[in-house]
Order: structure tokens, then sequence, then C-alpha cells
């Protein structure tokens, strides 16, 4: 049964690369692990290239040949890994569908095919998408801007295109997180949330894209750590079976596989131990256990339980069908796939896991169609000098500004000096807080403020900026006729708030990614340089 | 005679992927590049897993079996490409020579082994290494930490020990840059710095490292961008006859191959354009054009000068057959290599381009030997908090700090708030200066304050930070009994002069690398705490 186990690991091929040593297995323990059977694999961390050679190791040491290689790429596989293409959040495109549903579809089935094809090129078989929860809570810390839509029929009709897309390419998906995560504002990573709603609203909203992903025929579910009375008062969704077998398998007769989400965090490592918690999973309904906290305790805790009779042996009989399935599935379609084209590949194409020049334009007009402009454009360049002021989340190993970045250099090529505030700096905030100029001006010096904001609900992140009094920085600067102009790159929500505060002579823009593409395209539209010419970096020895 | 060119290619497999698009070229040039025959390349930029990927299509792209491929990873195939081994700059064992020259020639032969082993595995086969300029003067900018030594003795044994490592792993290497480039102030990446030696003075000490590595037989001599009035009173070396020629061809009797250091250096670029320059190092003596400007003028250029009689053939047939004779070479020690060894390899030994445990131990017993403590250590844990100042040159994307470093996580752990300081961010000075108290401890907060600065005499970044005012912020924070202790990583003369102004009362440390590795061990020491555990990040989804 170790097959039904999904462990994660670096996607660095050494020991001392791994960001997370907490969480990732060393190499000899993964290949210990491996050779032992266990039957997947979750990848983060390292470049597109890396992941490539790192999946042909783990395939060399697996037991089994039909290993399963996993990513969280929800916005395309560049979001984890360097190299590959990284698109606009899946948000991006349930705003465009508000007014254009028909392009908003075009994209997301294209967006699921650029995602598929790279991931098989990196040697990933299954990618971790799409979320189909439904973003009604704009609080919520963990799902956010990763979920397709604010409302079911959005997030649902995307959703299944992107599954589309991926079919086409020849990888499994995986709809997530079931029963549906979006209406909490308690993150999972930390703690328990409990969605207090009735069955009949869960229906309504949180259930629709699940059903509609089901009928489309994705190959996986994953499961919430959360806590539903209304289906279960005791268990979270990933140790239900009423969630899991009565719910989800029986009600919307779900034949694929169930994994959970991973079990190593603090919502479930809250509540059991980490083989007590793989047996639950299993009692439950799951398929495939992700992250067990101890990849061990957890095998020999489902064993102990098979010999006991707790768990029927045919229960995980089941489990490994439906595996084998799965695989049998996607490695059909990557034959077809394969007979269906007729163009001759140059020699290295399949050694190639960084993105195509047709997988680089979508990324751009996706950006393109997601950008949102408001104002009196271009920002007027200033006489004497000015500042932008970027606010950023974790400027240590940010991964999409590095110092030639857009949002950096062209500012600074009109005048506009770079200052980048973020939690290690020091801050740009009045110490004690003055409530109606919280902006320390002395610290930024003369000339008009280029506010750039990098915002984002991410899990970890969401609470960091929640604190820092924007709005009232942006009313502070416009009665000093200071403010030369707003970016906000990521969150909508945050975005709406501020726009609404600006006079219409004020230019601003809105993209709702944060890669270079997105300041590139977003700074042309501001600074009234579309055309601007790409420079490089300064030479190096 | 396209062979004779060394082009620049980033170490990222894809176009977007370059970090410095005006020097290196795409790959569709740089694949017409190769097939029309050009013989060289030099990376930079990417993993060590990402450069192996990259060699293989070099080679694959390439009309000549023998491609010369080179890096300037004079500090370990890590320090520019991340997952190999980043070591300590040559220059700690310069210092370490000075009290115990047999550890440090030890030293200096494993360090060269480390590198040559890691770079063939990475599937290069040149190394742009050892420098072999005397750091006479501590005001340079461009080779500071980069020599061996401060002095000729020290700089030719740990070169000749260093280049025995090569040699034993199978790699050319590359002694630079001749005749010395020690003794300047200027930058010659943006001007043509002047040396006004007399010829006595080069022989006692610019040329002494020099014959030692071409009695030790290395296989190339890298030429300077210098003007030595005493030598040649128009030509800089690069581009010199006399120098070229007269000295390192007839005087010191060197057979190998000569190459140019970058032809696209202001220095030379601010003198000749890129067909001239090429033609001009070719007469001069030159046998490998480094990074030319434009290559296809180049090669124009030099056809012209061959047609026309300028050069003649037999200069540049010379050449080829010196560049036949190194690359025969470097394969028979290879095979000789693989010969000698007898321990049976994994299956995937040939493919792993990250370090070994043994390189990795290296690595550490260098940090070890070479850190300095001094003054009452431990650091006092701040009993209301502190603050850790952190200065850093280039935030972003920055090698050596990531949100897990130990130089933040580690204070941090002991009551000191991390607040890093860097051009980009709001400046801890007092603005206008004030020349006692220079800091703005207002922006700091309360508490006292552990420094740690790095400060590395680097190309293009030496200037940044000339400005700072430690020397007056440390006599501040002692004046307010608010200096905990120091850490300098890099420089060692910033370190003496900082140093000396510290009372025995205080603790202080010295690394000369800026690695994780370097910060642990200076950490541990000077928190007391050796034995600090290793902790993970935290988790993220």
């Amino acid at each position: 049964m170790s097959q039904l186990l999904v462990v994660r690991a670096s996607g660095h091929a050494g020991d001392q690369q791994r960001r997370y040593p907490r969480w990732e297995l060393s190499n000899s323990e993964l290949q210990r692990q491996l050779e032992n059977g266990v039957g997947g694999v979750i990848l983060l961390g390292g470049t597109a290239t890396e992941l490539q050679q790192r999946c042909r190791t783990l395939r060399a040491w697996a037991a089994d040949d039909d290993l399963l290689l996993c990513a969280d790429v929800e916005e395309g596989v560049g979001q984890r890994f360097e190299g590959a293409t990284w698109l606009v959040p899946p948000l991006a495109l349930g705003r465009l569908h508000g007014h254009n549903p028909a392009a908003a579809i075009r994209f997301a089935e294209r967006y699921g095919r650029c995602t598929a094809d790279q991931a098989r090129r990196c040697g990933l078989n299954w990618v971790l998408a799409p979320v189909c929860d439904v973003n009604s809570n704009p609080a919520n810390p963990v799902i956010n801007v990763r979920a397709w839509g604010q409302a079911p029929e959005a997030a649902g009709a995307l959703a299944e295109a992107f599954q589309r897309g991926l079919q086409a390419g020849g990888v499994l998906g995986c709809a997530k997180h079931f029963p549906g995560h979006g209406d909490t504002a308690q993150d999972s990573h930390l703690e328990l949330p409990v969605l207090a709603h009735a069955r009949e609203r869960l229906e309504q909203l949180e259930l629709k894209p699940f059903r509609r992903l089901i009928a489309a025929g994705v190959e996986s579910v994953m499961t919430a750590h959360l806590l539903i009375p209304a289906l279960d008062a005791e268990r979270p969704a990933t140790l239900s079976s009423k969630v899991l077998t009565d719910l989800l398998r029986v009600s919307l007769d779900f034949q694929g596989l169930i994994v959970t989400d991973a079990l190593v965090m603090e919502a479930i490592t809250g509540l059991v131990g980490p083989g007590e918690a793989a047996v639950q999973a299993f009692e439950a309904g799951a398929d495939l256990i992700l992250m067990p906290a101890d990849a061990d305790e957890a095998i020999n805790a489902v064993c102990a339980a098979l010999a006991s009779g707790r768990l029927p042996a045919s229960r995980l009989e089941q489990s490994l069908q439906r595996r084998r399935e799965a695989l049998q599935r996607c490695r059909e379609r990557q034959r077809q796939n394969r007979t269906a084209s007729t163009a001759p590949s140059p020699p290295d194409a399949a050694e190639t896991a960084a993105e195509t020049a047709e997988e680089h334009q979508l990324a751009l007009e996706l950006v393109g169609a997601t950008l949102e402009v408001q104002g009196a454009t271009p920002v007027d360049a200033p006489a004497g000098g000015g500042v932008t002021l970027i606010r950023v989340d974790g400027v240590l190993a940010c991964p999409f500004l590095r110092p030639e970045a857009p949002a950096i250099s062209w500012p600074a090529r009109r005048g506009f000096r770079p200052i980048l505030c973020h939690e290690l700096g020091i801050s740009p905030w009045h110490d004690p807080p003055q409530a109606d100029h919280p902006l320390a001006l002395d610290r930024l010096g003369e000339g008009p403020v280029l506010l750039q904001l990098f915002l984002r609900g991410n899990p970890f992140r969401a609470g960091r900026d929640r604190d820092d009094p924007w709005p009232a920085a942006i009313r502070q600067l416009l009665a000093l006729n200071r403010l030369a102009g707003l970016a906000v790159y990521g969150c909508p929500y945050r975005w709406e708030s501020l726009r609404a505060l600006l006079p219409s002579s004020i230019p601003a823009a809105y993209s709702p990614g944060q890669m270079a593409e997105a300041q590139q395209m977003l700074m042309g539209r501001l600074l009234g340089e579309e055309h601007m010419l790409e420079l490089g970096g300064e030479f190096t020895d």
C-alpha cells in the first residue's frame, strides 16, 4: 500500500539546496522510500531544467514504473519552477469572464494546455489544479487569486476549460479543495477553519464547480482540511467518510482518485498523529495520502489497521485499482498526442523544459487582456526627481523582482528613485503611528511619489500587509499633491478599494500578475512608453 | 578562424531567462555561430544542473567536436552556478598563508581540484582561473579578494597549487590578467587603467606569479586591459605585441594559449571598433578572442586582414595548433582520470552536477580555517529586544541572503530584529549627513545593534559603499553603549580598519566568505551557539 503515499521532495538535486529540510526528504531517505514502493512525489523548488533532471532521477529510483510526479503549478509551471511560463493568476480570468466570458474560457483552456505541456516536458504527470473553490470571501487568506472565480458559474466554467487543456496535454488534473475552501477567513496551514453553511447553500455554491469537473472527467479530487458541521460535526473533510464517501463518492458519483491535502498541515497534525491521520483518511475514503507527516509511521499504522481488520483490504485494493486506471489513461493520452503530432520535432525538443515562443505569447496575451488602467496617463516625469515606493512581500529570493525588473528600472529612467519597502527594511511609517499622515516622508526624500504595491492574498503572507495603511497613505500624498501615480500588482480587492480613492487626474493601473511581463506592460501604459526599448543589465566580469 | 572566438551565452536554456540580453547571444544566434564554427563559449547564469544541460545543447550545436566551454568560476563553480560549491575567495588563503603556508597550499590544491571536478561534471573543460594578479593595492576595485595574495610569493605559490588541482581534475586553467592587474585603482570594465611601474618593478612583483604558473604548465594566459607605459606607451596589453609577443611569448617563453580578456569591456571598446580590436589582438599575439563586441564583425575583419596580408595566415595557424594541443591534453587527462579511478560509480554519478559530501566538507573546512573572532563573545541577548543591521550590496537576487539565511534567522531567534540596509532601501543615514552621529537611529528602533556588514571589493560594486561612514557609525554606537557586536563578511581590508575601533568588550568576527556556511559558522561563534539546531523554513502550500 506504500504506492498510495505521495511524499515531498525538493526539485533541487542536492540535499544542501533544500529550502525546507524539515519537509523535504533527503536524497538517501527519498531513494529508500521509492525503492520500498512509495508511489508518488510532490515537488517544489528548483528551476524547470532542474525539475526535469530531478524527475529522471526519481523515476530511476522508483520500484514502480508508474510513479506519480506532481506539483502545485496552479499558475503555470513557471509559478514554481523558473524557466517555465508563469501565467497571471486564475482569478484574473474570473474577472475577465464578467464582461467577456467567451474570451475568458478560450484563455482558460490554453492556460491548461500550456501548463500540461510544460509539466509533461519537465517529467510531471499530475498537475495539482484546477482550484475549484469559489472565492466568495474576499478576505480569504488561502485561496484568493488562486480561484477561477468569485461566483460558481465562472469558477466552474473556467476550471472545466482549464481541465480540458490539461487532458489535451496528456497529464492528470486535480479538482481542489473539496468540498470548497472559498468562504474561509482562516488559514488551514495554521489552524482548522470551520465552514458553517447548510447543505443547501453548499449545493448552490461550493459544490457546483466540483460537480462540473467530475462530469468533465477530472482524474482526481483533493480534500480540504475544513470542518463543515452541516456535513460532519466531528471530523474535518479530509478524515470524514460522510464527506469523502457519502458525498463525493456516492452522491456526486466520483469514480476517480481522492487525494488528501498535505497531512503535515496544522489543521490535521493539531488533531491526530501521523499514523492515525493516514488510517482515518483511508477509512474515510481517500485513495492517496499527500505528504504524511511521517511516511514510515503512516505505512506502519495502515499495515496494522489492515492486520487488525480495522481497515478492510478491499478498501485499499480499490484505491490501487483507481491509481492504475488513472496512470493508464495518462499514458494513453500521451501516446495519442505523439501519434496526432505530425510536425517533425527538432532533435532536442523533447529535452527542453523551458517555454516555447507560443507559450510566452500566451503569457503576454493574458497580461494584456487583464490589465486595467484609469486616470490621466502618462505619469509626468518629475522635474526635480521623485521616488517610486515599491511595496513587496519577501524581498529576498523574490521571484519577480530582480535588479533589472521593469518595476524598478523603468521608473528609474524617468527620474523616480526606487525605494523598496518590505518587512526586513526600515519602515516607511511613522512610529508611533499617525492616522492621518502615516508615511514618514522625511525618510523618502523630496518629489512626487509613484506608488507600486505588490499585494497578493497568499498563504502565510496574507496577514503581513493587512495593517499597512495604504488608503491613508494615498490620502496623505494626495493632500500634499505628491501622488504621481499608483500601480497595484496582484490582488483585485485591494486594487478596487484603492482605485476608488483616486481623482481622475491621477494615473493608475492594475495587473493581476506580478511577473516581469506584467510590470513591463503596466509600466509601459503608465509611463506612456509602450515601445520602450528593452535594455539589458550592466556588463559583469 | 572562427574557432578562435569565444562568445558569451547565458547558462539558462531559454532566451527569456537571459539576464544580460545585451551581452548574451540568443539561442538562434548562438546556434548559427556554433554551426559556423565558433570554437568557444563562456557561460554565466543558471544553476549547475542548467549549466550541465546547457553544455550538452551547445556541444550538439557545434560544428567542432572540441568546443571550449569556460566560465569565470574563480571561487568554485558555486560562485556562479547555484547547486555547486561556493568557496571562500582566494585572498582568504593568501591571508592564511601568512601564518600557516603549508595548510594554505594544501587547501589551494583541493580548491582547484574541487573546482575542476565540478566544472567537468557540469560539462566545462576550461576554468578561467587562477587570478595571478598580486593585490598589492587594497583599493583595487576589480581584483581585491579574487587574488591569491597581496605579495608575489604567496600569490604565486597558491595559484600554482590551485592549478595543480585543476590539472588533476582534467580541465584547462587560465592565469590572469597578464601582466598583472593587482595595482590598479580604476575599473577596466569602465575605463582603461594605467600601470605606471618600471620594468624592474614588474619583474619583482607583477610577473612573478605568471612565471611560476608558466613553469607549472598552465594551459592559457588571459591578457589585461591595462596601459603599461614601461612596456608599450601606446597600446593596452591586450592589443600590444610588445606585451603579448615580446614579453609573454618570447621573454617568458609561454607556449600555451593567449586569450584576451572580454573585448566588450569599455577599456577596449572606448579605443577601437569590434573588428579592429580582434585584428589588433591577433596581430599582437593573442590566440583566442574572448567576447568580441560583435562576433560577425570580428570574423569579417580578421578575414579581410588575412586576405590583404595584414595578418599572415601562419599567425592564425599557430593559434589553431595551440588550441588543438590544449584540447588534446585535456582529453588525455580526463582519460587517465577515468582509468585511475577504480571505485565503481553509481549509475547516475556522471549525471550529478551538484556537490559531493567531500566537496561540501572542503567548503566548511575553508570557512573554519579562515574565520577570525575577537572580543568578549558571546553577544549578550538583548533584554528588551534589539536590532541587527545587515548591510548588503544588491538585496535583489542576492546569492547568499535567502529568507532563512543564518545572518537573518539566528540573531532574530536571539531577539535581534533584522533590518536590511541596501541601495534600494530607505537610508539608515541622516540626511543631510552628520559626521559624528551618521546613523539615523530613530529609524532603527530601540535596543542594542548587532552590525553585520557584507562588504566586498567587487567590480561595479566597489564604489557603492565607499561613502558609507561605518567607522563613524561604530563610534556613534559605542558612545551610546549600543553596539552589541560586529560581523564583517568579505573584504579583509574593511575588517582590519573596523576591528581596530573596537574595545575588547565588543564581540566581533570576520569571514572572507559570504555564503550561508560562513554566516552559520560566524554567527555560531558570535552568539555562542556552535551547535544551534538547523531549523527549516516554514511550510508552504
